[in-house]
């Protein structure tokens, strides 16, 4: 192997070849936490983002605007319901795999699949951000909470401070860290990508169970909750009543909740067989235990009376982590850390299902010619690894801008999976529409719903968002808590992706009109000048001109004079080398080396119609790197020069200095 | 011309030919002012250089060290008188342009030569940052003036404010601006470039003559002394007594007055005939002038008992303007605003001069095969130019790390020029000791003269800079003021340059033997196997297979079977369009496009000994730039791969695509 090869090897691991990759399918038990981990993940924040939104109402301490998370969660998991229902059909439909893009491609046409490309294309950057944005979030909630516990401790304090401090950097190098991990090539179907997400799952059940249970007893629990949990500090302003607007607002917050549900419809044909009826199990089992886990949540913070709590305040805890805190005996609080960890894992493993699918759709669209080519095949890893490379970039970018704070980026993610969620039901809708089998009107019904659920949605998250660029910010203009500031973007940028998706079809389009060769009666060039371009006689020259001589029987040297003084050493020496080629001496009265060339060619381009020029320009290939720069370069000059000539051809001519 | 010609024509400027360059020769008149810039230039710095040493034994007020600066200065003068006689004799033995490099090389040596030339380059762009940094400190000096003079104007109160708070700035952007004269192509010879500097000669002189009348007739000036140049409110700690390790560090900074004076005698061949009787006496006038001025200076500050003030002071004004507010009487102040002016524009003429002279001792160097040959011809003003950037760069570097404070440059500046003359001195003493011609003796005896004294200066700088690196900072490490920081860069950047020069030079010779054609027997290929990459069949590749056939009589067409769907229809293409070109399909089971091909090639090549193999690669040309992006770009990324095969060519094809 190559040094090149070897050094692509030790970065990007070894390639996988086309007929292993589609063998590996999963049991089901893999698949579950596999493909769910993005879903499931979301009730580390969508709670925390109700609460966040709640809080504005609460003027006087008495927190009794906060009750209405109750029943805002319990709406969303209705929604959460529809849209699995919903997909389930498309599970049955696509077996080979149905995102939303070709789902709307094939039933609604090709700008509402360019919208549902781009809305997910965003949704991929927005997860990567978002969940390590969370997952830091909750090793900042351990670190406060030891801390808080031990402030004699000054590993612990400093810890803290160090974690709190620098949130951005933290999510940045856990970017980077995923992204390597991708580029070497990480797979997915591992057992010990299973893992995490179980600890997560039984964990937090667990704490939901406990929790519960004391709950209704009444015990209470030694550990008070933190003063930044029962009063917001930072927030020095209060909405005075909680309105339908208020409560839109945070349901548009608590949707999050449902994203990452869609990634088991994409996946039906790694599952084992039968495909359709494993995808459809594990759907379902998906939907029961993510419904579970955020009502379960839920409940437990309005029976704990929690708040959620400023992330830039230096005392931040997630809310997930004040329940775990409050639910747990404080005996068993190390169950509050097994969350806290499983937690960040599980969020880790849900940034990191969006490092396959990126690639995954952006090589669909080029199949479809709307994304350069090359990123068609997944070949040789290269050009998945671009994608891995600009879904990390944009990340970091969303990171650095928000300041890896969790709740202003949760309000850029729901607008862009709910409308692909809307288009793929509604593509659903059409599809029955068209085939009417039997028993359609059931699926027809069922998306239907869906269809006019997630719309709604959109719509509401849409309107909420841009309203309260005014509201909002009138009264939070001068603190540090922005939670809805960008959401604009998204909308600005899909239209702005659809424009650019089309642009690129139509070169491609034009370009196959161009090259097509129906009707092609080709040019044939009968005859080829070789310009052999000679600085002097030496040992690379020969070997150029030996080459020239092979392939063509009219054969020319160029000499360009730009020292007077040169030109006679060079005539002896080419007595003696020539082998009978022509020798064309060129003054340069400017000293300039590409001028006379140029005029040269362009004579003997005008000699005869029929012809081409070839010009072989001598390469030095040298030893060490920095040799390189002690040589003329007049190859890629000389290549720049003529890159718009037709019928002249640069050839370099290599030869090596071994030392 | 082409778009790229006409584009380098606006930035860059007509090329000159050749022809012209030689032509233009200079009048006295012209001569003196465009050659003696830098060396004239020098007197807006030097007295307040060897203040800025004395002031540091100034403890009580007294001053008395002060007085030192006029002996101080008169040993300089008589130093200056010697080095400019001794210039006269390297003017009659190189009539051609005798720098120091050429001196040393033709007597002394390679390693001298090294030494004098890297002294040389690092001078040059010393030049520009000190001269630069002086005229901006004119500028700066005229803005407190204005400030100090007009308080209720709001105007001149933020003007000085910005100039003094932003000097790095200022500095870095007069630099570009003169860069981008000297790319554009700045002619050095016009009528415009002698006007400012015999307005400064004028002005400085008239200064001098009526302050040295109205001191010696006890006339006081009603414009009092600005309080900083009285008393240095900066400087904390003073040294007690004024040693003579004071009296070497004034001398040495002192000795910047003599920047500039080998000007002449590089320039000769630029003189009217007779030649060097005209440079010999613009020789003598420049140096008369330059000892008048100097002389006449340092005695006016004593006179007045001026005191540098810290340049980081936000009242700083120059020495020179000090000397100029107290020369004139308060109604002919405006020619304290006239000599400010003319000063600040001399010393961006003295900078000028450094960016002819750079690229042309690194064109000396690289005809000697010291640097990358393209330096070596000026040709068409390409490696011209990346001489004057490299230069603009380092001098802004200066600037930068220097914060523009011209005390701080200056301890930079001398020790390269005085090893530049010792070198080119005792190179003439032997001379004179070789040729030994007619009165060979007073040559000797003069160089010789003037290589003991320059060298012994040498050694006087050498020490005080390295010396002072403990004395000095011990006393003002907590200030801002530490004039001598940094001149061991110059000494230590001196033997790293000379090393590079060597190291330049072995790789050319060996380079020169390994591509010697004596005794060379060239291999010959008999054969030329033309490998074409056909992605699929359209008109580029019938074009790239057109050529192919002209070529060689063994072409083959190779197809990387990425995607095996795609292979029947290009074979049902190919049936139409081969024109009896066979098609090699090679399989990619890891969906690599480079590696079957190197495998074929690999393959092709052990057919036989003596042939070689060219890879044609079909390549598009987009009309926008962006569409570039929507094609493979195999060409380079196969160049790259074949990049160290031998006897494998790659030669692109170019298709065209007009929309």
């Amino acid at each position: 192997m190559s040094t090149l090869g070897r050094l692509r090897q030790l970065i990007f691991g070894k390639s996988l070849p086309t007929s292993r990759l589609s063998h590996e399918k999963l049991p089901n038990i893999l698949a579950l936490p596999i493909f769910s981990s993005d879903a499931l993940s979301s009730n580390a924040y969508a709670t925390e983002a109700i609460l966040g939104v709640l809080v504005l109402a609460t003027a006087d301490g008495a927190g009794g605007a906060l009750h209405y998370a109750v029943p805002i969660a319990i709406g969303i998991s209705i929604l959460l319901a529809i849209v699995v229902v919903s997909y389930i059909q498309i599970i049955n439909a696509y077996p080979d795999g149905g995102g939303a893009y070709p789902v709307s491609r094939d039933n609604l046409g090709t700008v509402p699949a360019l919208v549902a490309a781009a809305s997910l294309l965003i949704d991929y950057v927005l997860t990567v951000a978002t969940s390590v944005a969370a997952g830091v979030a909750a090793l900042v909630t351990m670190a406060t909470d030891l801390a808080a516990n031990n402030p004699a401790n000054h590993h612990f304090q400093s810890m803290s401070n160090l974690l709190n401090g620098n949130i951005t950097a933290f999510c940045v190098f856990s970017i980077v860290l995923i992204m390597v991990g991708n580029l070497r090539g990480v797979k997915e179907s591992g057992v010990a990508f299973a893992l995490p997400t179980y600890l997560f799952i039984t964990s937090l059940l667990l704490t939901i169970g406990v929790g519960m249970v004391r709950l209704h007893l009444g015990i209470h629990n030694a550990q008070p909750l933190p003063p930044e949990a029962l009063v917001q500090a930072n927030h020095k302003l209060f909405l005075h009543s909680i309105g339908i607007y208020l409560l839109l607002q945070g349901f548009s917050q608590g949707c999050t909740a449902l994203t990452g549900v869609e990634a088991i419809s994409n996946t039906v044909p790694l599952f084992r067989q039968p495909q359709v009826k494993n995808a459809v199990i594990t759907m379902v089992t998906m939907g029961v235990l993510a419904i579970v886990m955020f009502i379960g949540l839920t409940v437990l913070t309005d029976g704990y009376h929690i708040r959620a709590i400023d992330q830039n305040s230096p005392h931040y805890q997630s809310v997930v982590g004040l329940v775990a805190q409050q639910a747990w005996p404080a005996s068993w609080h190390f169950m509050f850390f097994v969350l806290q960890i499983s937690t960040a894992l599980v969020l880790i493993l849900a940034a990191n299902t969006a490092f396959a699918g990126f690639p995954q759709l952006a090589s669909m669209l080029a199949r479809d010619n709307f994304l350069p080519r090359q990123l068609a095949n997944l070949g040789d890893r290269l050009s998945f690894n671009n994608g891995i490379i600009v879904l990390s970039v944009a990340a970091c970018f969303l990171i650095y801008i928000f300041k890896g704070v969790v709740d202003s980026l949760l309000s850029l993610y729901a607008i862009g999976v709910f409308t692909s969620f809307t288009l793929a039901q509604t593509g659903m809708v059409r599809r029955w529409n068209r085939i009417r089998g039997p028993r359609w009107w059931v699926g027809f019904t069922i998306n239907a719903t869906g269809a006019v659920a997630t719309g709604a949605v959109t719509l509401i998250i849409a309107v909420s968002k841009f309203a309260d660029g005014n509201i909002i910010s009138e009264h939070f203009h001068f603190g540090k808590y922005h939670p809805h500031y960008g959401a604009w973007m998204v909308i600005v940028l899909v239209p702005i992706l659809v424009m650019m998706f089309q642009k690129i079809n139509a070169h491609y389009k034009d370009m196959a009109q161009q090259l097509s060769v129906e009707n092609y009666v080709p040019v044939v060039p009968q005859k080829n000048v070789v310009l052999v371009i000679v600085p002097r006689v030496h040992r690379g020259v020969v070997e150029a001109l030996n080459y020239a001589r092979l392939v063509s029987d009219d054969v020319r040297a160029v000499y360009v004079e730009v020292n007077p003084e040169a030109t006679a050493p060079l005539k002896a020496a080419w007595e003696k080398w020539s082998q009978g080629i022509p020798l064309v001496i060129m003054e340069s009265p400017y000293r300039s080396l590409i001028r006379p060339l140029l005029l040269y060619i362009d004579a003997v381009q005008k000699e005869r119609e029929d012809d081409i020029v070839t010009v072989v320009v001598p390469e030095a290939i040298t030893r060490e790197w920095w040799h390189k720069i002690l040589h003329n370069q007049a190859g890629p000059l000389l290549r720049l020069y003529l890159a718009s000539r037709r019928d002249v051809i640069v050839t370099n001519v290599r030869y090596f200095l071994d030392k």
